[in-house]
């Protein structure tokens, strides 16, 4: 039989027992701070009508993964959460109390140039408030996100906001405008200015553009932008950790007005690691009523990659104890004692073959066991198990009806 | 601007704040008794190449989603969480530590006949050995699974085992044969033998599979079959919820030896919660080196419909408390008390408008909250605030500095 070539998509990955350890862990701070904050979790498919996401995402829309389905329909997976999360909101708009606040952990796809290291799967953990103006609304998002980005272990983050409404003046090229406007981290500011020409801006608003990115306007907006800085503040983010930045601009075209972004201080070249901002129109698109709303998202896998690069990774309970057996005869004891201590909660896998000790203790240290648990005859017969600390090394011998006590004081 | 018409995919659907909280509770439940058992968390992509999934899955293959990417690569979503593995084991067969001991918990997609309430997107919590021939690892599988079952609040379940090596004398035709079988408990052994015939398989194989159904023969493997439920016992399931059945084939090519279903015993019509089984020759599709293996998977999707019929749902966390407001002059205190809880790891919401005291409370029991808490300018001049449990109706007004303690005790 021929073989088939074992091998994953580009822009797709696995994720081994360790690495996805650690991410889960990642996802429980996650979803404990979001629950913190008051917003509950909700779930929408993975796939959608394809007409559902277009029109929603500017000149980013090229690269939604979508296809005929066998039943005809065109299909296309989600490319973010808050599209499929709006459509929610119009199908049960009658039937929810508002405003509602939500969050949702899942993978989203995009068909990105791989080359940048970018990856074409990956989570997105969002919170959304729907059904109401109320700044504080805005104020909660934001200061969400952030006490998240503490909970993980980060303290040198900035918080970035801005209105876009301060870009007004720019009429009608506007979304073309803020998407150049956007790369302004990535590019600098003189090739921002030759994008905006070669996108043929005329040369009044590419000098008014400069301007922003000099920092020399005023902003229209500045008064809303400092409340809404000083209530982020009031939900617990450090006065050190917020800046109203006329820079900040988004390239998604479904903003309205606050829009904000929360980069590394120590560590530029990571990105942004959350962002988001008020949607008020999205919801229109798919309902007769209109419904303000706010929203962020936090990406976890560049977050993953720095904790990682940083020694920050959460740790996590992997397996506690490994049950070595001393051949056929100790193999009764071997599962009676496994199953005492997983009913006991304790993380506990077993060696499934009578072998040399040496090798199972390698097998147990491969696996990350704590402890190693022997039961031989000898130790039988003088009534005791034997307890093997894998890290120190040190031994010691229980009466098996403390068993239990010494692997949770071990 | 015309609306879209927001609406989901047949046989996909949302999963609001309540349902989706006991999921979560359910997939928290489910993780905790895996780690117990030793397996450890792993992720693989939603998308493959098209090839890898190919040749799995015997006639339902025709259900797998698959098209071409922008980069003209046939691609499909996974169809089960076992082949994406096993590709996974191929790709990393000499670094990892065997045997090796997984759970994968996630969606997979199927286009299945949504006539018969099925769903085209579900999940799948598995665990796998792979690495070992020992019956000892067929064990913990099918003990892992029924402990979560357990674990979840079922006790009436029926775990059936067989081995598919039974069915060995009906020759070259035994895929298709077994498929037939295994809709015995769907169709009934008349329908399932004329089935048989429809296929064209011939008379002395129909006689035999007759003699199986009807549980006549004698099971060639009955001996390996004991000593696993046995094995089974040992660790820690009841003998009451074990059972050998020789109708018990499984639906999918892949499975060699040990196959097995856990069923609902005062509630047959839903079917099958988990199954699985071993599949010795599956990873040789992907690898030069052959490396027997075993797993099992859990539905969470029915389990979740039969919880929710019995009112066995898990409870959620959800919203502790409701911070209310008494006018513009009282948010410095609502944001700094809304702060101080959630510091201290209580979810906690507050009602974004200044409005009448009735409509903050009707708000805050639509989002479930257990708790509200007022301060009004009276409160303020007696240095308290008011607690006001929304189940009792009852109200005790406390000192703000032993607010969380009474939050935590009320």
């Amino acid at each position: 039989m021929s073989k088939i070539e074992a091998r994953t998509l580009k822009g797709f990955r696995d994720y081994g027992p360790k690495e996805q350890g650690a991410r889960q862990e990642m996802f429980r701070k996650i979803q404990s701070v979001f629950e913190r904050f008051g917003f509950l979790p909700m779930s929408t498919p993975a796939l959608e009508y394809k007409e559902i996401l277009m029109g929603k995402y500017g000149d980013e829309e090229k690269l939604i993964y979508s296809f005929r389905d066998n039943g005809d329909r065109d299909v296309a997976l989600r490319y973010d959460l808050t599209v499929p999360f709006a459509r929610f909101m119009a199908q049960n708009e009658n039937s929810l109390a508002l405003p509602f606040k939500r969050y949702q952990i899942a993978p989203v796809w995009r068909a990105e140039n791989t080359q940048k290291g970018r990856l074409r799967e990956f989570y997105q953990c969002d919170v959304d408030v729907i059904g109401t103006e109320s700044r504080l609304a805005d104020a909660e998002v934001i200061a969400c996100l952030a006490k998240t980005i503490e909970a993980l272990g980060i303290v040198d983050y900035l918080v970035c906001i801005n209105d876009r409404r301060n870009f007004e003046v720019l009429g009608e090229q506007l979304p073309e405008i803020l998407r150049s406007i956007d790369k302004l981290n990535k590019l600098g500011l003189e090739n921002v200015l030759a994008e905006l020409r070669q996108k043929q801006i005329s040369e009044d608003k590419v000098g008014l553009s400069r301007e922003y990115m000099d920092g020399e306007s005023v902003l229209k907006y500045n008064g809303e932008l400092i409340d809404l800085r000083d209530q982020i503040i009031s939900l617990g983010v450090a006065e050190k950790n917020i800046k109203i930045d006329q820079n900040i601009a988004r390239g998604l075209d479904y903003y309205t007005s606050t829009v904000f972004e929360i980069v590394l201080t120590n560590n530029s070249e990571f990105g942004s690691i959350a962002g988001g901002g008020r949607y008020n129109d999205l919801l229109s698109t798919f309902s007769e009523k209109s419904m303000p709303a706010v929203g962020g998202s936090l990406g976890i896998d560049r977050l993953y990659e720095y904790l990682e690069s940083t020694s920050q990774l959460p740790s996590t309970n992997g397996i506690e104890v490994m049950v070595l057996n001393m051949g056929a005869e100790t193999w009764g004891d071997v599962l009676r004692v496994t199953s005492e201590l997983r009913n006991a909660n304790v993380n506990t896998d077993l060696y499934y073959y009578d072998a040399k000790l040496d090798k199972q203790f390698k097998y147990a240290e491969s696996r990350g066991a704590r402890l190693a648990i022997i039961i031989g005859e000898e130790e039988k017969a003088k009534g005791v198990v034997k307890i093997k600390n894998l890290q120190t090394r040190e031994q010691v011998e229980v009466v098996e009806k403390d068993l239990l006590a010494a692997v949770r004081g071990a």
